[in-house]
């Protein structure tokens, strides 16, 4: 099916109804006072529908997780919400029944400032962990950004810069499609550069597969009218292929987040789940799902490209595994290998480390049956270094060459099976390791 | 039961009626012609024993697998050597039929210049994967090692430098201690910086542990008399505790080997499983473990100590776990977590990475339960970071003390069960990164 999507700017509020701001109100308690002073960088963002909207989410499966991720899974699961808060600067993480009652308080001052009903607030939070919010700060950040609140792409870049905690540039999308005549918009932000390899579940518990491992926020928003199930489920979906197929360094985070609001300003009829409605429908569902996929996998991997100390984003591309499990197992065994990664920084193309991670990971592989090879991003056109688990007659100069672009595909096929994943990584840097080593000078640098 | 255990210099031919010896012969063909040249590192190292002896050895769990591996497995389920030869600077790994036939033909000419039955030679790798053994070098590496044999700590010193690949400095230890009345002696020699976490087993079979991931080579001499049985159990012990607790980088070689030949000259009343013997005997067995746990544990801690970039020897002591797989999974999630290591680096007591790697990991995790703490090595003298989740009154100060020394114990109580262990890590540096992003103008630094 061919979906046609449309870029358009403005992200979260791209699509009718929806106003954001981002202000700057000293959560890590600089000391520079509150207001968006010059210079400061923005710490609180907020994002309001003008009308109650269905809400899906998607959370991270650690079992450490932070205070706003306990308040938003019964919020989400209820199916209605109408704004989220977000600061940066503080994970709100490990800070024991304290933390969840400030997690609640930020979601009601958000809701007094708005005058929302209870409960229709969602929160975030990104930054060091186990230190407690400045809620003084928080509280009159809500109330700076409710008046700043605005339809502009101004707006929106100010709300994507609020978010931002190690990134070193906004993270913005929004598309535009017809659904039955209408035309919709769909759009979001997000943040993301270190702790990044997310294994998100709608509900918090581990997807059947091992869990994986950011803190990584990204909130949606929609025009189209959804139902919360079909919302949720095109959620799911568009977050396994996105969000929970990157990793930077392994690390999965306290925190991870992806929230959607669909607040049905569009006019569309009704998108329901797939199969249950008439085909015309199910079209429209598809046609959905297409443009949420794609805005998702285009956020997600701006997220590797802006990793910490990244310098090349490189999508693994593992298929001919026995099970699905084998192939994720495999992909992220190579995908996370120190040894891999470093290679990667060097412009190195080093089989060995690739076929070493390979045979030690969960997955069954034999030597004799592994291809390994390169090629441009999404191109067909493969360089293979390895057939059979034998070099080929390619070059060092020309393997060289295939993995020399700051982005490209690593293809590995087992020939054992008929199961495959892609993985979207990155290289490991000196500049990873400089900037995580940390400042033991600056006691505020503790948390992820 | 105390034991005492004697520093001997010596290592590999501290033993009776052990030789050793250590050339360069050119493996990676530098072009500087063979022949032990000032300047050049020895590169082939050959431990004889005067008289057969009892054989027991572990090797890497990962499926790709080197040849020298695949020629060992048999022979040492035989149960008898008499000779190890060795070579650096090239891993005889994922190099085919042609790989199986090379080290089959280093072996022979080892028995040949040696003149041992056919059968009775073991090798060992390391290096580049995926380059055919110059086999002319390693013919009169070999030839000249049978000539230079010799049984003074400087042979001995000379087969540790052989073996060296990234390795900044010699490993070497042995001991002394009494088995019924007679004088027993214990050495060996070991190798490995990078590509280290190993996951041995005595048949190449995974243990039933997840797969644990170096090229780490060690090889142990001992005078004692030991049936094959318990020379196994012994070694299968003593590595448990040591070689497969260690981690540098997470990865797991394709090479790892470690051998151990007990040829009797001490005299001692032969060593049998303990159970199937007298008391005495059993406590001979217990002494002989004590020993050979000594040696392998040194050994490995200094892989670590020594390994590529590293700085700071960490040792993650971890309790309280539900079952012992548990302990593993969230042990090595801390270990081998790269905002850990490189928090470690930085001197940085940062908990909240910590913690963050605990609630991913594979094992059950409760946030208000977890202790964190750090102490001297090997001290109970414990300054306790995190109580229950929370942190405690100890100020960054203090903690900053507590991780800035060279090695420091960092002590996780669960506080859920009953099952512990113990995995010896480092940070993650820089001069790591730096090392392994490898030259791309040298097309021989293929491999790990």
């Amino acid at each position: 099916m061919n979906v046609k999507l449309s870029p358009v700017s403005g992200s979260v509020v791209a699509a009718q109804g929806f106003e954001a701001a981002g202000v700057f109100c000293d959560i890590k308690r600089l000391g520079t006072g509150a207001g968006s002073e010059k210079g400061a960088k923005r710490d609180l963002a907020l994002i309001v529908s003008d009308r109650p909207a269905s809400v899906a989410g998607m959370f991270t499966t650690n079992q450490i997780c932070a205070a706003p991720v306990k308040v938003c899974l019964p919020r989400v699961k209820q199916g209605r919400a109408q704004a989220i808060v977000v600061n940066s600067g503080n994970a709100n993480a490990c800070t024991g029944k304290q933390g969840l009652k400030d997690a609640l308080a930020m979601a009601s001052f958000a809701e007094q400032a708005l005058r929302l009903p209870r409960g229709t607030a969602l929160v975030g939070s990104t930054g060091r962990i186990g230190l407690p919010l400045p809620m003084d700060n928080v509280r009159a950040g809500i109330v700076e950004a409710a008046v700043e609140l605005g339809g502009t792409t101004e707006h929106a870049r100010h709300a994507a810069e609020a978010i931002m905690t190690s990134d070193t540039r906004r993270k913005e999308v929004a598309v535009e499609f017809r659904l039955s005549g209408k035309t919709v918009r769909l759009g979001g932000i997000c943040k993301g550069a270190g702790m990044i390899q997310p294994g998100m579940s709608a509900n918090g518990s581990r997807p059947p597969a091992r869990p994986l491992h950011a803190t990584m926020l990204c909130f949606l928003t929609t025009d189209a009218a959804v139902s919360q199930r079909a919302l949720q489920a095109a959620l799911s979906e568009a977050v396994a292929g996105s969000f929970n197929r990157i990793t930077v360094d392994g690390d999965m985070s306290t925190n991870d987040t992806v929230l959607l609001l669909a607040n049905g300003a569009a006019g569309n009829a009704r998108l329901e789940l797939a199969g249950r409605a008439s085909s015309k429908r199910n079209q429209d569902f598809h046609t959905f799902q297409a443009g949420l996929s794609h805005v998702c996998l285009e956020l997600a991997k701006m997220i590797v490209r802006d990793g910490e100390g990244v310098s090349r984003l490189v999508t693994v591309r593992l298929n001919g595994a026995k099970t699905a499990e084998q192939a994720e197992a495999a992909a992220r065994a190579v995908a996370n290998s120190a040894l891999v990664k470093t290679s990667w920084h060097g412009g190195d193309p080093n089989w060995g480390r690739i076929i070493d991670a390979l045979g030690y990971s969960a997955a069954t592989v034999q030597e004799d049956k592994v291809d390994l090879g390169y090629s441009a991003p999404g191109s067909r056109k493969i360089i293979w270094s390895l057939k059979r688990g034998q070099p080929t007659r390619v070059t060092f100069k020309e393997l060289c060459a295939a993995v020399a672009p700051k982005e490209f595909d690593l293809h590995i096929q087992l020939n054992l099976g008929r199961c495959g994943t892609i993985i979207y990584s990155a290289d490991l840097t000196e500049e990873y390791v400089a900037f995580n080593k940390g400042d033991v000078s600056d006691p505020s640098s503790l948390g992820g």
